[in-house]
């Protein structure tokens, strides 16, 4: 517990709720920092795909950033509706079950928990390609560094979301003036230099072209840049986190957010074409980021680049954090509906949903073992989700409006039409031209997820109607249990079990497995230590039962033993004291063999409802 | 249960253990096969030393190797006098606990396992030290490979020690052929040759002298050269594994083997000077073990070279085999004393000591990890507990002799009088020219391992004296426990718990805490689930005690009432029941919350030897 404190701080009782709501200013860096910090993968992704058109690719990132742009306006106009409607929190779960049913409901929440594992792996791994474009050295290192991040924030998250915040603050702002001050200052010079600037540090020579540009590679193109939308959605997801009145603070929130996103992606597409800058292969020696070159290119490689690259890595590591601060609530909102496990839905000590934290850590670790941490392969696996998502929402909003109808409503759904529309061509695009590189990995992982949700649900309602029940206790025919005690050697603990069997029933059975040493010594005195005070009592003496085992099992003797005593008293429960040392440190227990643990799992897990199981415990003083 | 049926074969019956004895050809394997593969480490050792003097160094090979074939002598006479003397297993730990005393037995314990668990490390790197060098190309998965090999060693032993022999009976005896025609063959070429045969393969250029030799690096090379001595002692720990007669066939198997061992060093030594090979750095690139170049030289890179490196490959791996038959045995024994865990000493379900065999590899997983798999890092801390061993068995001797007197006592004391000097003299040595290079992680360790054994001993005999009684079970005043039922909401597992309440005692009370939706339905039922059929039945009405959480825990609550009820009524038990869902399928276990569990361990560790607690199952059907 002390270890907890240090790292996670002290517990937080449930009346400290309302105090961690936040503003703009800190809402901002929690929900926006995936958002904003895309902008360091999206463009570098699409480049990515047009390397094979040596510089000639280059030109196309203007009208790719173009689309990306107005697809995300779209999108914005219609999050600022759900963010009205829905101040309880609009996540696309939320939205398409309450709209559009069940299944919708299910295909929302598999494609956002895929999207925010991702967002999670790739904005780590990401975050880790910034350093080693720097620093070149540590391209060895990619897996440890990305899961050593992944172990921080984990923890980070776990403190709760007040401190995350403030550990957000600085860097998402230094990443937003960095990439901005280098934007202007890039425009600057291009305009100066008549559309032709010279860099300061020229980028790595691209090769020639090996290929011509055709629709279906710049639709790849597209598709793979549409990662930097990922995470617009955030927001209208935790409105009930926001400051009153939460949802216009939302807004204003995302506003900023989209409007500071658009920026960034429009001054890095002209940029990027003015310098002549083209992605280097990723993963392999030699790789710089689009971020990297740029920077050192319009400023030159001083302390402004040092701290730009500083930003990036911190920001698009800690953009994982979206995902930390939305799939614990997310899973909890299913796992309150019974779609998930019900330990997902409860707060922990300091009042985040632990479990969700630990499951998106793992899902994310496994995920950056399997890819080897290397962001380009990860972008494939991207948008799928997000998209689906996107689209889900948006049309359950459709719905939404069509059934609250009233003023401005025949608008609004003209609004989210155009988005769920806009976002659904988006999905059929990235699903057709990513396939073959890993979408079909999520169009394999979502309905896997939907099945599971469903058989969870399906097992929950099992138990429910098994144990349901409106009928009294039934005090009727009360018979005291048939209690047996197994019995290695005479000592004080086993005196103990036999003294509280005496006090809950008079049936009381000792159960002893032979072995050469102790057999002959407790039988010769069964009679004097458990017959004699039993009689003296007025007690029936209870029985010694000997049981052989040619095996050295003790285990499944006792264990079949009483079953079989069940078995032969239909209208008796049966009742096993099992003795059992404590001791006062845990390591003592290394010295104990674990056959009571063993014994008692056993006989909960081969018995039925009729026989339980008494642990006797005695205590030894330190 | 299916898995480890497959994986380590069907159980066995305490009756079959006779079966599983032993001749000297299936002897020679098991207990030999460290003393015989050590030649393919510790001739290397020493020239690894002799590296910086270039081809002089060389020609130190043939003194000390004859050094230490006198003093292999010396040890296999001493050593078949303690097999005479103890049939029944004479490891260095029996016979100096038993002519020493407690302390020495422990040094020796402590000794022996020390020394086991480095075979076990150094025989598996040198294994995969001499495939590296072969196959240079593997140098990178070092340490994976050694680890794959201790698993696979685990998992053979677990099975049992007569598939073990049969597993090991063939490479054994193709590595002692190879290597003994490789010696002839190189012999007669020598011989031909007029003492300078001209190599079939040329061994790597040695560099030029960069030191001249002195006593203390002489000192050294022997040091390390005496690595080859370790695992002759194998044979008299386990002279019981033999066949009737079994001190008879032990002798003739250790004979046999330290025959082996001396034709082999004094062969190398010869033809290494002869042919004029040096050792290559180890874990370096170009590493190139010993044996590799030699044969390499006298025969060739044909298919005998490639035959002998797969059975050097093989025999040095699995030498660590040794280990693994005799380390389970020694912590057998030391924990039959208590000064090890008991468990050790329980055999498992194929008749071996499992618990001793997983110790064993996670002790020798740890060794390997924390130095990289490299043999030549590990060779430093190798000897010291081997000699250790040696000498305090052979005092150990001198002593018994000493005490049985009689005809040819004696003789005997001077034999193994003369052992224990030359091997305290080679301790001293091993001491002095290792310390820096990690001898004195060994001289931490021994004393380490003392302590806790000590440490182990005394609790045990704590616990003893503390549960020691002969005292009969007290059966007066005997009154029903106060019954506790903990309850979350009204179903059928509830009701049922309440049942058994009743049935072993008059005084029961369902503790609720408090929670938004449950409660009020609770407290207004109470009366007609529980009170009324109390009533009905002539029992006194439970009373339902309602708690308060403002922190989201319910465990603490329950587990502070409790104790408070144990205080207030310091003459009576208190029995608390948790009602226990049991899955059909252990992953539907994912879906439940772990409370019962929690709170029935910290029922146990919070609490009393008056505070019990019982499992109440509700088994759901599949």
């Amino acid at each position: 517990m002390k270890l907890a404190e240090v790292l996670l701080g002290p517990a937080l009782a449930t009346e400290d709720d309302k105090a961690e709501r936040i503003g703009p200013a800190k809402g901002i860096p929690i929900f926006g920092l995936d958002a904003l910090s895309s902008v360091a993968y999206g463009p570098e992704a699409a480049l990515t795909l047009l390397i094979p058109l040596g510089m000639a690719g280059i030109g196309y990132i203007v009208p790719i950033s173009a689309s990306i742009i107005i697809l995300l306006t779209i999108v914005y106009f219609s999050y600022r509706q759900t963010i009205m409607a829905y101040p309880q929190g609009g996540g696309s779960y939320t939205v398409a079950s309450e709209n559009l049913g069940v299944w919708p409901g299910l295909l929302a929440a598999a494609s956002l928990m895929v999207d925010y594992v991702l967002t999670a792996a790739v904005g780590i791994s990401a975050g880790v390609g910034a350093l080693v474009s720097a620093v070149p050295a540590l391209d060895r290192y990619t897996l440890p560094m990305c899961l050593g991040i992944l172990v921080f924030l984990t923890l980070i998250n776990l403190r709760g979301v007040r401190e995350t915040g403030g550990v957000f603050l600085f860097p998402t702002y230094l990443f937003v003036a960095c990439l901005l001050v280098a934007i202007v200052l890039g425009l600057a010079k291009t305009l100066a230099a008549g559309g032709h600037p010279v860099p300061v540090v020229a980028a790595p020579k691209l090769h020639g072209p090996v290929e011509a540009a055709g629709a279906f590679l710049l639709l790849r193109a597209f598709s793979s840049g549409c990662t930097a939308m990922t995470g617009v959605e955030a927001v209208s997801n935790g409105v009930m986190a926001f400051r009153e009145p939460s949802s216009k603070t939302a807004r204003t929130t995302l506003t900023i957010i989209v409007a500071v996103l658009i920026a960034m992606l429009a001054g890095l597409a002209v940029l990027v074409r003015a310098y002549g800058i083209g992605a280097t292969p990723p993963g392999e020696p030699g790789y710089n980021s689009v971020l990297s070159q740029l920077i050192a290119a319009i400023a030159g490689k001083n302390v402004f680049y040092w701290t730009s690259i500083g930003a990036i890595l911190v920001v698009l590591s800690l953009s994982a954090n979206t995902a930390f601060a939305d799939f614990p609530r997310l899973s909890r909102a299913i796992a309150q509906n019974g779609f998930l496990p019900h330990p997902l839905a409860l707060r922990g000590r300091r009042l985040v949903f632990e479990k969700g934290i630990y499951a998106l850590a793992l899902l994310a670790a496994g995920l950056l073992v399997l890819f080897g941490g290397i962001t380009d392969r990860l972008i494939p696996l991207y948008a799928v989700g997000a998209f689906m998502a996107f689209t889900l929402s948006q049309t359950g909003m459709v719905m939404h409006w069509k059934r609250v109808g009233g003023r401005g409503s025949r608008r609004n759904m003209m609004v989210n039409g155009l988005g769920a529309t806009a976002t659904a061509i988006t999905v059929a695009v990235v699903l057709v031209t990513k396939f073959t590189e890993g979408a079909w990995i999520t169009l394999l992982l979502i309905p896997g997820l939907i099945l599971m949700m469903r058989s969870v649900k399906r097992h929950y309602n099992y138990v429910a109607r098994e144990i349901e029940t409106r009928a009294p206790a039934n005090a009727e025919d009360l018979r005291p249990p048939l209690v047996v005690v197994p019995i290695e050697r005479w000592h004080i603990v086993t005196a103990n079990a036999i003294r509280f069997a005496w006090t809950i029933s008079p049936d009381v059975r000792g159960l002893h497995i032979e072995c050469e040493e102790d057999t002959e010594d407790l039988c010769r005195r069964w009679a004097e230590l458990v017959e004699a005070p039993a009689k003296q009592a007025g007690l029936p003496a209870p029985e010694l039962v000997l049981l052989k085992s040619p095996f050295r099992w003790v285990i499944s003797p006792i264990v079949d033993w009483v079953i079989g005593l069940e078995k032969d008293n239909p209208d008796r429960a049966v009742t096993v004291l099992v003795p059992e040392l404590v001791e006062s440190r845990w390591y003592y227990y290394l010295l104990h063999n674990n056959r009571p643990e063993i014994l008692k799992a056993m006989l909960l897990f081969k018995g039925n409802s009729r026989i339980n199981v008494v642990t006797i415990p005695w205590h030894l003083k330190d």
